[in-house]
C-alpha cells in the first residue's frame, strides 16, 4: 500500500491531539496522548507509537507492524511562537520545557524521513478551516479563537500570515479601550480582557458579588468552579437568563469592534471565530455582526461573512495535516 | 535612446503629481498640473503633455518630438478604491467625475502600447517608501498616512496587500474607543478623529473655545483659516506654547495604540508615518514611540521601528513608477 497517509498533531500543555487523514484531506481518525510538558522527545516519541496504534486499528484487516510507513508527511502545530522556518519553538507559555526547542529535529527523529511541517495552533486551526472547514473557497481570511485567551491567524492570498518576526495574529491583544478591563498580559482593554473564557468567568463573579444575579447565575458561580464554563454560561443564557445573556452580548460586541478593525484593515473574503467560547454560536455571534458594519469603512468589506469555526478541537490537527501535505506537494 | 524611463503620477483631488524615474529608479525630475476632477480622459491627455514636455527638458540637448516614446511604463496611482485587475476606479470622493470609470483604458489611450500599473494612492505612497523611502530593505510594512483623513497600506513578504474587495489598509476608520469624538465617516473613536488634520484643527478650535488657550494659538485659530495647519500648529509647539504640544501628543498617543493594533495583527518589519501631520516629527512620534510597546504582545515585534515617511508628497508617483517599473519586468 502506498504512502497515503498525513498526521496532523496539536501539542497543546496537557494533550495532544491528533488526527490521520488521507490524501484526499479525509480525516480517517482522530484520538489524543498525554503531553509532557517538559519533555519534548519522550512526547514525541509518545506520538508515533499512538499513531502507529490509530493506523494498525484503521487497516486492521491487513495489519502491518511498521504501520507510520503509511505515513506521506506529518504536521505538528504548538502553542507559542513557532519559526517555521528554524523550525524551533520560541515563547510557549503552556509548554515551558519545549520553549527554544528544535521542534523539526524532534519531529525528524521521531518519524524518520518523512516531509516535516511546523505551526503555531492558532495558524493551523485557521489553515485547518481554511482547507476543509468554514474558509472553503476562500483566499483571504481571518480568524479569532476565543479559548481561555484570545488568539488569531490571518491568511492573505491563500498563505499564512507569519510576520517578520513569526508573531503576526496576535488579536487577542488589540487595545479596543485604554481603560477597559485588566486584561492577562497586564494591559488594559484588550480583546481578551472581554471575550475569552477567563474574561467571561470574572465578568459572571462581578455579577454575582454586586447582588444582582440571578438565582440560577449565583448557584453556577458560587458551584464547583470547574463547572463556570462558557458552555454553562450559554446554557443559563438559552434558558433566558439576561446576565447570562449580557455576557455574551457585550463580549460580541467587542469582538464586532475588534472584527471591523481586521475587516477594515485586511479586507478578507470571511471572518472566522473560532474556540470553546464561539461554541455560543449567536449569543456572541449576533451581536458582533450589529456592530461590525457600522464600523467598517469600505461598502463592500461590511458585507464580509462573520461565521463560527467548523472544526471544532482537532482543528489544528486538521491544518497542521494539511500543511504537511502541502510540504510533500512542493518538496 | 532606449526606453528606459518611467513615468509615476499620482492623481488627487485638485492636481496630477508626477515623476520621471530612471530604470535604475532615481527620480530625474518631478511636476505637477491641474486635475479635473469630472474629466478623465483630458486629465490623462494633460498629463501626457506635461510629461512630454518634461521629457524634453530632461534631453534639451538632443531634444525629441516625440520624447514620451522614451517611456518603458507609466504608473498611475488614484485616492479612491482602486481595483488593479479590472483597472476599474471605485468610490473616489476626490475624483467624483472617474468613479467607475476604465482607469486602464484611459491609460493605455494617452501612452499607448506602453506597460501600465494602477495603484491607490496611499499604497503607492507606501510602495514609494518601500522601494525608495523610509521601507528600503523591508518585506513586511505596515504605513499609516494622516493627512487631511488618515489612510494606510500594508506590504506582506514585498507584496502590496489589496484585500478580497480592495479595500484593505483602512487604518483611519479602526475603533479605538467607542465613546471617541464624532469622525467624518459618522462613526465615533476612529484613529482619524484623533489623528487626522481636520481633527486637529477641531480640537485646537475647541480648546480655544473653552478660553484657556494660549494668546498664541487663540491668534492662530481665529485668524485665516487657511493658516490654521498642521504646520503651523508643530511650530507654535516647538515654541514651547503647551496646548499645541499636547494637541500633537495626544495624537500620538492614539496613533501609538492603532500602531500596536496593526503590529500585533501584521508583525511588520517596520512601520512608516507619512502624511502633512507626521511632518510634525518628535511633537508626534514620540508620544507614539511611548505609547505602543507595551501594547504590543510579542517581545520582539515591541523593538520595531516607528519612522517617518521619507519621499514627502511625489511619494505615491514614485510608488506608481516603481510598480510600472515591476510591470515590464512581470510582462
Amino acid at each position: 500500500m502506498a504512502a497515503d497517509l498525513f498526521l496532523g498533531a496539536d501539542a497543546g500543555g496537557t494533550g495532544i491531539k491528533y488526527v490521520v487523514t488521507h490524501r484526499d484531506g479525509r480525516v480517517l481518525a482522530r484520538d489524543e496522548v498525554p503531553t509532557s510538558a517538559t519533555d519534548l522527545a519522550g512526547s514525541m516519541a509518545r506520538l508515533t507509537a499512538a499513531a502507529s496504534r490509530t493506523i494498525r486499528e484503521l487497516f486492521s484487516a491487513g495489519a502491518t507492524s511498521a504501520s507510520v510507513d503509511l505515513l506521506a508527511g506529518v504536521g505538528l502545530a504548538c502553542a507559542g511562537i513557532v519559526d517555521p522556518r528554524r523550525g524551533t519553538l520560541g515563547r510557549s507559555p503552556n509548554l515551558p520545557g519545549w520553549e527554544n526547542n528544535d521542534l523539526a529535529a524532534a519531529l525528524r527523529t521521531a518519524f524518520p524521513e518523512l516531509p516535516t511541517a511546523l505551526v503555531n495552533d492558532v495558524n493551523g486551526a485557521l489553515y485547518g478551516e481554511f482547507k476543509a472547514g468554514a474558509g472553503r473557497g476562500c483566499r483571504n481570511l481571518v480568524m479569532v479563537a476565543l479559548g481561555t485567551g484570545v488568539g488569531g491567524g490571518v491568511i492573505v492570498d491563500g498563505e499564512l500570515l507569519v510576520g517578520a518576526h513569526y508573531g503576526a495574529g496576535e488579536v487577542g491583544h488589540m487595545v479596543l479601550d485604554v481603560q477597559g478591563p485588566i486584561c492577562t498580559c497586564g494591559g488594559r482593554g484588550c480583546l481578551e480582557s472581554w471575550a475569552g473564557s477567563t474574561a467571561l468567568r470574572r465578568r459572571a463573579r462581578e455579577l454575582v458579588a454586586t447582588g444582582t444575579a440571578s438565582e440560577a447565575l449565583t448557584h453556577l458561580v458560587k458551584g464547583d468552579s470547574e463547572a463556570l464554563t462558557p458552555r454553562a454560561l450559554a446554557r443559563l443564557a438559552e434558558t433566558g437568563d439576561e446576565q447570562a445573556n449580557e455576557l455574551f452580548a457585550a463580549a460580541g460586541r467587542r469582538l464586532g469592534q475588534a472584527v471591523a478593525i481586521l475587516v477594515n484593515v485586511l479586507d478578507p473574503d470571511r471572518v472566522i471565530i473560532g474556540g470553546g467560547v464561539a461554541q455560543a454560536g449567536d449569543l456572541l455571534l449576533e451581536p458582533c455582526r450589529q456592530t461590525a458594519p457600522s464600523m467598517i469603512m469600505a461598502t463592500d468589506a461590511a458585507q464580509v461573512p462573520i461565521v463560527q469555526a467548523e472544526l471544532g478541537p482537532h482543528a489544528a490537527a486538521v491544518g497542521a495535516a494539511c500543511l504537511a501535505r502541502e510540504q510533500e506537494r512542493a518538496g
